[in-house]
């Protein structure tokens, strides 16, 4: 069962291109060398385009995104600062144990796993802080364990309508290159992606970018902190350096990757990752099974989370997916392990290859005990696909008419 | 339409396993070094095997299959020699093409495309040859252009009941390593291959295995010949090394295809190989199409030719894949051009990826007007794949009981 | 200026062997399978035997060295505890100033640059520690800034002839797996290293062994701390997997060099760092130059800190071999500057490799100005090689005669 | 002795740079797509820069050098067909031979290895020639055995002051790319190359191009052949295709090969290569040895073929070189085996890996017992190089002045 490609439909690391992984075969590098700036300097400028930020400050950190995360918090807030947060998913949960274990007050609203930031809830208790007592709001954008797209515009809405003027961190990690983000105009502080998901690179690298607020509150942080300190990274990365060694061989990773993005267009991205998503959604839905983002505004163009019937046990069709058919999806985590699968569908992806995803969910659904037609999902999705396409393909001016 | 995988269905190049590629990614090295042999000698040795011979002597060419049917002949043969030959595709033609330009006498048979050699033409003719004047058979083990596979054992069954002592010259290009050969057992004299097919390598190789009958034919042929001349080859192969500088990329290359083909075991990859074809034939009659291998007993297990019906293009499906499906399948040829269009299934393959091929396939039939139902191949495939592995998967016990 | 091999004689990252370059040229793969901890538990077994510890416990955090160091210190002590330490050089002076920036406090030795950990001083601290103030004692194994190597047994002696009971941290980045180092004999408590030295990979990953009394002291250890948290990465470790996503590459990559590593056996790797080293340093005596080690004793095996003429500027010699040689050798840090320049000889290297780097400097030197004679060093090092390598290639009888 | 980096000093194949080695590390693709033209067709156009043709046409055949050889002569001539050629090395030797076993009746001239083509015995037999019954002249442009580059120039003159229309054919595998070489002004009518010397490939490609009366030449040849026709790859060429399954992963090496060669510039690089071979010839004259090459004139730049004095044999300074020191030098061939140990100097190459080439050898000289002094070789090289490089520094003010 190890003949051909590997079936990779996690939602990160994803697949990455081979015009990434070749730049990434290299030999090593002096990085204290004159000419490593021009590798690094332009990096962090484009870096500021895929977060849509003009004026906000990028930082690279070797770790994940999880790093990122710390290096958000430890440089901004101080321990004992009230935080606004919103619970819903594995990793907005994961989210709110790193806040507390970092000392900081967490004021956690617990939405069920299916939605999102709770606008409402959070406009209520910003509208509710007469005192300002709430430091920072923070939201994930993209929740990776349920398949759910939160309103990062609608929280900045919030704050702007509350006159609240905390700090707004967004967790991009699986949505930033993939989905629509806007730094500068959703007025985010701090935005935290990752290396392995819409960047198309492997793990590794934990980046944010900041905002002149942020930086701002930068300097009244009094939070230890010293490999994810913000003041020696500015300081190195100004010049084009690191203040440690850094991982060279990610650096040019993410140098193809981004050439990558900029040729293909960050918003035909965008709309290419709808595109696959949507495909994907039709063949779940053709099978008859739910998604986990319980309503149409909450769903994931990076991945799906799919609710299995009540007698299908979706560890089972993880587990024959990947022993059977070479195939990885996601499995449910913590509340709903069992009750969801997951297709990751970001990243260096097209419509075959969501085919083949559906297809093997087909067989691995099947011989988990589902009553699902064969091969109904693909066909729901090979229409979609062929009808998009085709209408790209449409001469401009008949589309024009 | 670059972003993800590039979906290869064409009957070689194959797609490489990764750890062949990354055998292959080497620095130069050198090629009169002592120890260079102990990278080649195990070679020799071990692409017998794959030839199912222990009496015969392999050669390895700088070059491709093209170059291994002339270095079958320039050695063997000499001009003005009869051969019997037959023609039922693509590249049966070419090779009768090249015997007469390399001057031989060719007793052609030609056949309906879509069938194979015709073993009781061949016995008949063998059977009238009363002086012996036929030298040579020849016989396409499997027509890439059709998807036929020829019975050489009753190719050998007809030179036996009649008592004829022609060598035996097979191309195997398209089924060694992926179809039951049996070089010894047939009694093949000249038995040629590529690195491009089975081998699951890039192009590159010619290789062909002579038996001991062949070596002694070699010392009567007087035609001109250098490159490919055997007697060079076999001096310098013996001890390792090669008389002209020898793409030794490729030799690290097929050095880990060797590895992992004997890691699954030639007689596995056969059976995978029968699997995954009967899959997509499944999905072929599914769609109500028909195969251009016009019996059941010529179904080819490394390649499908497809006939579109007559209102539909087979260029166009073949278009359609490409351009708009990140798909490349097997053009029809010559005779069957906009007919047929192929899917080739051989090498480092697994399920998954010939639904891919299928529900690719079917969006490319149907932009192209063929009447065939959205999933309905794929559906087919589908059912197959689960029975098939489900079987492999039962308990011993079980299946024995 | 950019044809051929660039010649990379940095202390870190090192040159990696081909296989391990080979072996991080992968897809991406599914880092929660079922099959993900065989490749994943191994690595943590096999780094104990690097570390020379059977008792202790192995970490692998995505990062640098330097995140190793913080990990060490975060998880083991508590802000205000007072620790001793030493610094002579770059690298230890950095040591030092994040165990403040973490809290700390601090009693540290200074030492002249080019020489080591001042074990009589620390004997004496240790012996006043009357009330066990202090909990634990740093020793910088091989200061990388003035190619000093120290003596950590000497630290221990130190440790158990005043009875006292501080944790022993070993900051070994730059020696383990190229000089010798023994954990569990050394009674080291958190030794420290990280992928892009000995262990020949590109940096990415910090790596630490933790003895049973420094898991003892992380339990009683409150420092705020979650990216680099013991807890969360032994409850996941334990089973092959990692907390969040680990750059798998970088497991492969280590995979593979760990495999490299054994083959070639560490005390054998340990002799062949001496003998490049020997020679490196035979070639900068012969020049008439002199080390930043100022006695035979601190001589490094990993990295070697030439002291300049004072009418020679280092950072000369550096861009010259960097613009005019395609070399990269290290610059004098900090108070060093222009005074020094550095020769790495760690990590995948031959003696070849090393006169390469003795013929660019030689080179580089002259253009700077300096009065030394071609071909001088090269010639010393050259008779050392050629000596050391003939007596290991002398027959084994005649040795022992 | 497997650490580090293996050090190749034979001329060929030569050390590829690291964007061709990535380049070619892809999957397989499809050489029937519509696209594939545009990576095939500007190769052609691009190659007969390499050539310096304007007129000529190139043919790429998977093979090798020794099949462009082959390509060239049965493409162009007919059996019995008188030519002049001489022999001065291996090279030249093996040429005629092959043109004998083709069918050619040649006449041949032999000269002392260590010269190059006998201008005026050419002249003196074109002259004779009254009925034009020499058909073609070769030769032989560096010799790659003895080191020896000969004067094509010289050639043509011979032609045209004798006024004989015979074809001249060039060898010119270990010259193009790296010497001079001028097709169109040298009145040559087939030039030879392979990919794995100066175009710094692996092997596995034969070139040649063709001049307008090569190609008419063409039109009268009878000499059978298939696989290196002109016919059939001309055919297919011009469209962008190729007859047979081409070797995709050389073609993309060739493109990235060709960039590179084009950035540098072709005169650029044949500086390169003179200074890189000036340096060691110095070398080898410090040592108090004599190259081959008899006469300056006669001196190649991209190899050197060193003799040693009689009481040293060639043989055991290449076996120490080999097993002792990671380095590969060419051997002595045929009559000058153990006389002669060679460098190679040509492709991707710079002046540190020359100064590492001269230390190997002065190590792998004195152990077998050469009465050299050791560091003298690399000494003289430096002062050389030392500069050479200063001089291209210089600001150009100064240099004007």
């Amino acid at each position: 069962m190890k003949n051909g490609t590997a079936h990779l439909f996690i939602p990160g690391p994803t697949n990455i291109p081979d015009a990434v992984r070749r730049a990434m075969n290299v030999p090593m590098q002096d990085m204290r060398a004159p000419d490593f700036p021009e590798l690094v300097l332009p990096l962090f400028r484009d870096l500021k385009r895929i977060f849509k930020t003009e004026t906000g400050s990028v930082f690279i950190f070797p770790g994940s995104g999880t790093g990122a995360w710390e290096a958000a918090i430890s440089n901004t807030l101080n321990r004992g600062d009230r935080v606004l947060m919103s619970r819903f998913g594995q990793f907005s949960h994961l989210w709110v144990d790193m806040a507390e274990r970092l000392g900081l007050e967490v004021d956690c609203i617990d939405v069920e796993w299916g939605e999102g930031v709770p606008l409402d809830a959070y406009r209520q208790r910003l509208g509710d802080d007469k005192g300002s007592k709430i430091k920072a709001v923070f939201a994930t954008h993209n929740e990776t364990a349920t398949g759910v797209t939160s309103d990062v515009a609608g929280v900045r809405a919030a704050l702007d309508e509350t006159a609240h003027d905390a700090l707004l961190f967004v967790d991009g990690v699986s949505s930033i290159g993939s989905i629509d983000f806007r730094m500068d105009e959703w007025g985010v502080d701090l935005a935290i992606t990752g290396s392995q998901k819409g960047l198309m690179l492997p793990a590794g690298l934990g980046i944010l970018a900041v905002s002149a607020k942020g930086l701002e509150a930068h300097k009244q942080s009094r939070m230890e902190r010293c490999y994810f300190s913000f003041e020696d990274m500015q300081a190195s990365s100004k010049t084009g350096f690191f203040p440690y060694t850094p991982p060279t061989q990610l650096l040019l990773g993410l140098r193809a990757s981004l050439d990558l993005i900029f040729a293909e267009g960050l918003e035909q991205i965008f709309a290419r990752h709808h595109r696959l998503a949507e495909g994907v959604r039709r063949g779940v839905h053709a099978w008859g099974l739910k998604l986990c983002a319980n309503e149409e505004k909450w769903w994931s163009d990076t991945v799906s989370a799919i609710v299995v019937s009540e007698d299908v046990d979706a560890r089972q069709v993880i587990a024959n997916g990947y022993s059977r058919y070479r195939t990885s999806f996601g499995a449910g985590l913590s509340k709903v392990a069992g009750r969801v699968f997951r297709i990751g569908h970001l990243g260096d992806l097209n419509e075959v290859m969501c085919l083949a995803a559906l297809a093997s969910a087909e067989m691995s659904l099947r011989d988990a005990g589902a009553r699902i037609e064969a091969g109904s999902g693909v066909a729901a999705a090979q229409e979609w696909y062929r009808a998009e396409i085709g209408r790209t393909l449409q001469p401009r001016h008949e589309r024009a008419a």
